[in-house]
């Protein structure tokens, strides 16, 4: 057996890598990175680390004893092929909160202030003057605000947020357990008498059977006509259909949502060109800043040392429970 | 002399004018609004206060002891004729800083995440994948942030991307005095050595003789290939010629102007069409958001009381300095 790393990565950033290498180096096991799958398959064979995404890759390892998942959501592993081959696995939730932050700033302040119809002007060359702006610009500051999911997704999201001085950021989790990033956490079967009160709701759920359309029809109808959502967490957290009709009846302000059901949304979907409805293709988070591949790079060198050492993994994950 | 005050905006928003009606009340006097300077012509004659915006306002309320300027720049004023007449005059500095700072920070994101790009798919139904994704996304966090300009615009914004952890804000003014929410402030006239350390150059500067094409052709060469410019304060500032032919050579990264030295920016001008520069149409500021025109009017009525009790404006300004 030999001591050996396999890292697989679409953007292959070498100097966030050198942080592997290194702890990798002092443990005596050498660490390689390689651009997808395919790139890496004749490689996989003999190592006994794996770093990426997907069951494809611990499919190829047939000697793996730790997978770290490259990404926060672990939907779409097999726990039962884990246990039956006694692979250890972690995560990477932690990487990805300082850059969907930004995401869901950027996507809430354009929603805002009609940065969406500013682009249809500025693309035909054509100035659009004060007296013809008849819609509120918004802010963040004084809005209230719910965000889903108080794990690092929502708390980094809240902590920058919190600079603009909304007037509240409530958070919402199953267990309703403070956190410190919010005024006050609701829990989840809280959630109907809440929802009638807030300008913005983000968000930020892992996708579990217990999150799956956790915004339905029913509890669309319950937000404010003023209500912004943004979904940057799993797709299955909204019934897709009634948000189209929530939005078609002006019944909430807007949405912006970087994940969804279907990934790559299917070119037919009614989501691409629904009134008020803003999609991006999942890139919220992802690893296409170089800061969160090297956050990335850095939690995973953390938990090298501790298998090496032999203690618990500190990004271990459950992979029944999601998260 | 009848006390009254006439308000002019263009966007009527009777919340916000209630605070004003309230202490003109207190004291005596009546006070209206009106959405134009059509509108509120057959009413300037004997009003005694006026607030809104441009030189006809004034011309037309020859009775008018104080002009309140309903915006933060003062150019396009005729300090001597103010003089003349003895008119006092006060601004509306501080009223604009919270949206601005969220125009800055949209637009920063906006650039830094490639959404100009991703608004083409999406505009089309294209969904584009990770390995379709070239360019790294950048991230306030981690950036290295320059102001230029440290009163209230500047100074909220670094209050609000503070929370991003950004590598550094660095304020740059003419005085090189110290402000709080920046990590230090260097004076205007050692901005050639500072220029090339930023990512991200922030131009809030009001619009005066001293501020004219500060960031000139050689400056603009001063700049690190990644740097990307946004102006919310006066076109003035920047030489846009040199401006485009700088973002054509890829000599800077991209830009986001919402002020220019000609506006409406005319239909003709290759701004509208230069790569990686973003035009919107003067709205970062203005008063197309409630909580600016409340802002905006509570600042009013703390200077009618002023006013009305013999103090001193709290708001007054300098025409001939500019702010």
């Amino acid at each position: 057996m030999s001591k050996k790393i396999v890292v697989v990565k679409a953007h292959k950033d070498e100097v966030a890598m050198q942080i592997v290498r290194d702890t990798a180096a002092k443990y005596g096991y050498t660490a390689e990175l390689y651009g997808s799958l395919d790139e890496a398959k004749p490689h996989l064979e003999d190592a006994e680390i794996i770093h990426g995404m997907g069951m494809g890759l611990l499919k190829y390892a047939p000697n793996a004893k730790w997978y770290c998942i490259s990404s926060a959501g672990v939907n779409g592993y097999d726990a039962d092929y884990f246990d039956e081959r006694g692979v250890l696995v972690s995560n990477s939730a932690g990487t990805y909160g300082t850059t969907i932050a930004e995401h869901i700033i950027m996507m809430a302040t354009m929603i805002m202030r009609h940065m969406f119809m500013f682009e249809d002007y500025r693309r035909s060359g054509t100035w659009l003057g004060q007296q013809d702006i008849h819609e509120d610009f918004r802010t963040l500051c004084g809005s209230r605000i719910l965000v889903l999911g108080t794990g690092n997704l929502g708390a980094t999201f809240a902590s920058r947020v919190r600079s603009f001085e909304p007037a509240s950021i409530i958070g919402g989790s199953r267990s309703g357990r403070e956190v410190k990033e919010f005024d006050r956490v609701v829990k989840m079967d809280e959630l109907d008498s809440e929802l009638p009160n807030y300008d913005l709701i983000v968000m930020c759920l892992p996708g579990t059977p217990e999150t799956d359309n956790i915004l339905n029809k029913e509890r669309l109808a319950l937000l404010s006509k003023d209500a912004i959502i943004i979904n940057v967490g799993r797709g299955n957290a909204i019934d897709e259909e009634a948000l189209v009709e929530a939005l078609k009846n002006d019944r909430i302000a807007a949405a912006a949502l970087d994940v969804f059901k279907e990934e790559p949304l299917p070119e037919e979907s009614p989501l691409w060109h629904t009134k008020n409805l803003y999609v991006t293709p999942h890139v919220s988070g992802q690893e296409t800043a170089h800061i969160t591949r090297e956050l990335n790079m850095r939690m995973f060198a953390e938990d090298i040392e501790n298998y090496c050492e032999g203690r618990p993994l500190k990004y271990a994950v459950d992979l029944r429970r999601g998260y």
